[in-house]
């Protein structure tokens, strides 16, 4: 039997919740929980990473709620009893959410999202949440890389038809935009994000006109602001002859905007064509490029000189494509024990880096006070207050021989309350306004940092109070474990 | 202003509503026109691909309207005049659209959907079209690779967590099951889809718990059939030690399915995991790995003698990991002229493989009478009658002289009629049915095909009637470039 289509609540992972069903067979669902969010690596070789997705995960639980279709389809697919089902039912989410916002820098180790509140809600939420934090912060963060390298740059999202899939090309283009790029192709996110909007014309104008002159002509007989795309035939021999030839036509008709340039040898091609622009007086005429790019090529085709003005990016942007995953996981890091006190809870590994960190915590971003630039974060548990402290010790949490004490500092605390409780307390900001801070966040970094290639590591840093927590309870794990063998 | 994200008339390019203004405009928006998808390159280094895609095409098209609200979004924010709007409000899609089914085997360089119907809709949906061939194609393609290295092991999707947003969790998981997987961990997936769902508990489970000994004992006294996750803290001296400890006190209160590892070496531990069990005298219990695994590590892991029993395949297959976009293009091959005749277009490129093909084209698969093996693919102009020819000369399209002469074969049409004008003629068939034609369509081919590493490469060839009207075409387009240079 099919079912309606009708909801989020079921966008789980099926052992979330057979956990649930558990938790709630033996009465400690509703025991306080929390759980973190963290990434263990930056991708892309990235020195920082730009948070997206929140707007998503608040849709997502504000209607966080299971639909009689999706009962019905539990119940015959599982072996869920009755008053589970009942339970499931009425459910309705009422946990906390602490959070980084919307255009945030973030670091590898470092809780970006935070649940507190009933166990059964904390293990409902993780798979969807993940799914929408991975996906969106991955693609701000390539998107700020290669805003990075454009400067000032127009730089436009083109990647729809290779995104994977609808929603990945709606928030996916949003993530970019957040990340700094200025427009997107895609209608519908100019519709539902207020994304501005940008387009011309493809190949398949020309092919229908049956060659260059024609269609551009044409185009320019109904539209005023023209942008040509040269290479359906011959690009220096075809399109832009035929282009300026059109332009010289229409005249004050339309405003001949740019020529844009979607295959070839790109440096090349673009000073050729610079020339040809030039040579007809259409001095001010922009070149837009648009091939596969990304920070690497667009870098290198910067360095060879390339005329070129506008930046068309897609594929590499829209599917993250060289590290298409962010891998950012949802641990337990807390949980009330039967005599309602909180334990702090730890996911071992024989690799170090893969042990998770204990305890509730916040995130302090430290910066010089003054100049307002990151001397790095440190990760405290939630009830120190750092922003008080007269100095602070900073120590890698690895290799902790690398340390160095902070002086005349500010602090400011990274997760900020979003819901509280299940009531949503944080306003979404309007979308441009995140972008702005965005580009704020990146500009407080040293450029040590955001350099595209080889950059410093930016410190994460522990609190010694959350070491030595994590440091008593491996210890103290390893002795059960121990025991148990012997 | 914010509109209501109420349909996909609007999930497309904003140059294609520029350009069929311009067609509209010009009178040309209701030509006949022919475009066709297709990729140039497979995925993987794979030697052949499984199409997925349709039933999403088929939805968005069925459906396929411009909303009141994205009229005002247009008149918002173009210069469009009433009338066009108006033409757009009032649009159905009349369109023919013929194409692979979903399961059948694509290759690189041949039409896989036609289009055929008004230039203006042919151009507003080459981008909602590609997006869903493209992403679903590629994840169907991995998943048959995946499916190829596990023999008949169960193969299990574990990816939403890592996919990019939620509809590529969906359609992701649904073509990993047609290209072979068993099962998905996505309720929701489950729930619409009808997909089989898995999964029994996370680390969180053992965390909340405290200890392996405890989280197994509580879940087997809720959950019958059982499977436990034996790593969180250590896999040999705790994990395993637990989950046998827990099914003998249990006994036959429970079915002790498996344990999962999800970390660490996983040849040498499952090695000695299956020692522990064996010793226990739990024989049939399985072992199930996930963790970051695709068909080049489970290919290694078989090959050293891992104990491992069930696959969960998570990011490498959701993501398609390590060619995370297929790149399939949309390309105008035939338009109807000022005088109602047909005209074959190009599009043109230095680079050889990048010119595109003209002309409405059918693709023949042709197999070896007899035993039903592939022979190759036979591109041919939608005229020719290939199924009654004696025998078949197949040359490469690129490299002439590599060729051969085929008779004694079947030749069957890869593309159907799936909308015949607007008209949806094609019932989609249940998804476990087109799981079964895929696994089919993949033993159709010779095992040189279906190798993961350097698989021979499939012909693809072109008639010599499609050929010689490229050639052509080619020809007539050169000497008119050059005559504008002269």
């Amino acid at each position: 039997m099919n079912y309606k289509d009708d909801g989020l609540a079921l966008h789980t992972d099926f052992y979330e919740l057979n956990m649930m069903y558990t938790y709630w067979k033996q009465g400690i669902a509703e025991r306080n929980a929390i759980f973190e969010v963290y990434f263990r690596d930056l991708p892309f070789g990235s020195g920082f990473a730009v948070f997206a997705g929140l707007e998503h995960i608040v849709n997502y639980l504000k209607d966080l709620h299971f639909s009689d279709s999706d009962i019905d389809y539990l119940k015959e697919v599982t072996e869920y009893p009755q008053a589970f089902l009942d339970y499931l039912h009425d459910l309705k989410f009422t946990g906390t959410i602490r959070s980084a916002v919307e255009g945030d820098l973030v670091f590898n180790n470092e809780p970006i999202v935070q649940f507190e509140g009933p166990l059964a809600q904390g293990q409902l939420i993780e798979t969807a949440v993940l799914n929408m934090v991975n996906y969106q912060t991955l693609v701000a963060t390539k998107a700020a890389r290669i805003r990075a390298v454009v400067g000032n740059d127009p730089l436009m999202e083109f990647g729809t038809r290779r995104a994977q899939e609808t929603s990945a090309a709606m928030w996916g283009t949003r993530a970019a935009f957040i990340g700094g790029f200025n427009a997107t192709s895609n209608v519908r996110a100019g519709k539902v994000f207020g994304i501005p909007i940008s387009g011309t014309h493809a190949h398949a104008l020309v092919q229908a006109y049956r060659d260059d002159y024609n269609a551009f002509k044409a185009y320019a007989e109904v539209n005023h602001d023209v942008t040509f795309l040269v290479d359906t035939y011959d690009t220096l021999r075809s399109g832009v002859p035929a282009a300026i030839r059109v332009a010289k036509e229409m005249g004050d008709k339309i405003d001949f905007q740019g020529v844009r340039i979607d295959s070839g040898d790109m440096a090349y091609i673009s000073k050729r064509v610079r020339q040809q622009l030039d040579a007809a007086g259409f001095t001010d005429t922009k070149i837009v490029a648009s091939n596969d790019l990304d920070e690497n090529t667009i870098q290198n085709l910067k360095m060879q000189g390339a005329k070129i003005d506008t930046w068309g990016v897609g594929t590499k942007v829209i599917t993250a494509y060289d590290h298409p995953a962010l891998g950012a996981v949802y641990k337990l890091v807390s949980i009330e024990d039967e005599h309602g006190e909180m334990t702090d809870t730890i996911k071992l590994s024989s690799n170090a880096e893969k042990v998770s960190t204990p305890g509730k915590k916040q995130v302090w971003r430290i910066t010089r006070h003054g100049n307002g630039k990151s001397e790095g974060d440190y990760v405290a548990l939630a009830y120190e207050d750092i922003a008080n402290q007269e100095s602070l010790y900073m120590f890698h949490p690895n290799f902790t021989y690398i340390n160095k004490t902070v002086r005349d500092f500010d602090a400011r605390p990274l997760l900020r309350t979003i819901f509280d409780q299940g009531k949503l307390v944080y306003e979404l900001p309007a979308l441009v306004d995140i972008r702005e801070y965005a580009m704020q966040c990146v500009d407080s970094l040293w450029d040590e940092y955001t350099r595209v290639l080889n950059p410093q590591e930016y410190p994460v840093d522990l609190s010694q109070a959350a070491w030595d927590n994590k440091m008593s309870i491996i210890k103290r794990i390893k002795e059960k474990v121990n025991w148990h063998q012997a």
